[in-house]
């Protein structure tokens, strides 16, 4: 993927064993065509003749700040570092175009990890449509990806930024949350999920370590009128936050109308958490949270039912103080950086 | 710079000394307005409208393995990380145009020094004419930078690979080699050099820690008809053997005729190096190497002139193997990967 390892700090000439490594990593990343490449893998750089306008996201995963090796294997970092950067693209209803990927390779990886953590790339960026133009191949202390993702739209109003909500707009969500926070819980702390059955544990390992970005409904919603658009990355409160600073507009959002994933509850129970608090402040479940204006909501709801995917209307967007509120179904509020409390 | 900070593993919110840092950062390096940019910094994805064809490259530089914190201050890092993404967009002959930007940050980064880093950056980046559009800024256990930078060209056509060169074609250098070399031995080995007066170590260290990409020139080598170009990051020799690979020639240099940066013969003297072998082999000079038709070479050295920069032909491409001869002028030849010598 690179050539520019080699550096004076720690000068190291390619061994035929890394440029055979290199070799199969171009198989494995460099065999999506892409429509609009010309020059891909390489070249100095990559060429394109995009055309229309375009969105650009820059997103790195870092062991021991966003996964653990212990609980994350080598694909699953592939797959996790392509779906966080193409989730952006998601997010601004963009049609998925091309990745460019650094990949920072600790002296533990090994030749077999490092085209497992490729494959997980390449499987994401082939279901999503992605060419993986260019990349570069360094030595790091610690396991790192960076991800650049481009996406596409004929026009640049076609494209859905955060700042677009209106007061009176509907908060809809896709899919469920908390299910990748919970699988966080269940590999961190096996001990304490020990008692819930497989069947509740899997979907929300799987959540985890398998994200998806979603790329069609992400597009459905911008053709359906969203006014603005996230993903849910962060968590929920914590990216209904910048939805609303991003808009200046306030946001409640009503918890118990929240689809929680499989296996949320019963983790958290097992766990001694509250699955609302896990639900909203638990990052990395990479549903759309998006505005839409009121009279498009059941066209969105539609829109996004023929791409296979529930959208629910959660809250709405109110005048004001760009203040978040995350209520309980019973009363009271959880408050939006639920993150905080997965700390202690 | 970045809305991804917030991951499970390590969730942290965004203390309000982190905003601070985030809204300092986006002042420095998100200035350059961007002639294609509609949304720049702050939305899940920046937006451009490029039209004609794009270069893309994904370079990144990494604490330990491409520099040491002993030797280059942040603001070097900052300028090294932009000015090695920014030189392939020179070696395509591209205009430069974005720049997408992931800072990892290491806890010993402090606020001045992740600014100076950021200062670095933007000085690169505002001389080039660069717009930096994106960016994110995450934990890491060590300090690592990697730069997305896209160009821009009319047509496809314009911008140079490394594959055009042919048997017969001459080979061209740009400005001087061996100076960031002879800068490292100098910061590294100071001991050894403390007999070089400064005004011979000053120029070699200012080589490798402030590099600036040969962006006009590169356009201008591309509109006289060069027919491949690469940067010299790894080094003359090992650059020699990419632009041979991937055109399908042979490649023969005579080492005599390329022009020695300031400083070298005196730092490689002082350190018992053979001023050759340190030139042909270390990186980082981001000298532009170009293959020319033999009737455009007149043509080339003019354009190369006129930005101010003098261009050397050095050698030939050749019919066969692929193979490159860096001759030494009194006869024998040194090894294309000298780099591997620094490593003793």
């Amino acid at each position: 993927v690179a050539e520019a390892v080699n550096q004076p700090e720690q000068p190291q000439m390619r061994s035929s064993e890394e440029f055979d490594l290199i070799a199969s990593i171009r198989e494995r990343l460099g065999s999506q065509p892409g429509e609009r490449a010309r020059v891909g893998i390489g070249d100095d750089a990559a060429v394109t003749v995009p055309g229309g306008a375009t969105a650009t996201t820059i997103d790195a995963i870092v062991e021991g700040v966003h996964f653990r090796s212990s609980w994350c294997p080598p694909r699953a970092v592939g797959e996790r570092a392509m779906a966080t950067a193409l989730s952006d693209l998601a997010a601004m209803g963009a049609e998925p175009g091309e990745a460019y990927v650094w990949l920072g390779r600790p002296e533990w990886l090994d030749r077999e990890s490092c085209l497992a953590l490729c494959d997980g790339l390449a499987v994401v960026a082939r279901e999503a449509g992605v060419a993986v133009l260019g990349g570069d191949l360094t030595a790091s202390p610690a396991l790192a990806v960076c991800v650049t993702a481009v996406g596409h739209a004929e026009r640049e109003g076609e494209l859905v930024g955060r700042a677009g909500a209106r007061p009176g707009d509907a908060i809809c969500l896709s899919g469920s949350i908390g299910g990748a926070g919970a699988g966080l819980l269940a590999l961190s702390s096996p001990e304490l999920v020990a008692g819930v059955p497989e069947e509740l544990r899997a979907p929300a390992i799987a959540r985890l370590l398998a994200p998806r970005p979603r790329l069609e409904l992400g597009r459905a919603l911008a053709r359906a009128g969203a006014s603005a658009m996230i993903d849910v990355s962060d968590g929920l409160g914590a990216d209904a936050e910048h939805l609303a600073a991003a808009s200046e507009v306030g946001i409640e959002i009503d918890l118990g109308l929240a689809p929680l994933g499989a296996g949320v509850e019963a983790i958290a129970a097992a766990a001694g958490r509250d699955p609302l608090e896990l639900a909203a402040g638990a990052g990395d479940d990479y549903e759309l949270l998006c505005a839409i204006p009121p009279g498009r909501v059941e066209v969105a709801r539609r829109a996004a039912a023929e791409v296979g995917i529930a959208l629910t209307e959660v809250g709405r967007c109110e005048k004001g103080s760009e203040a978040v509120r995350l209520n309980r179904p019973g009363g009271g509020v959880v408050a939006p950086g639920g993150h905080d409390h997965l700390r202690g």
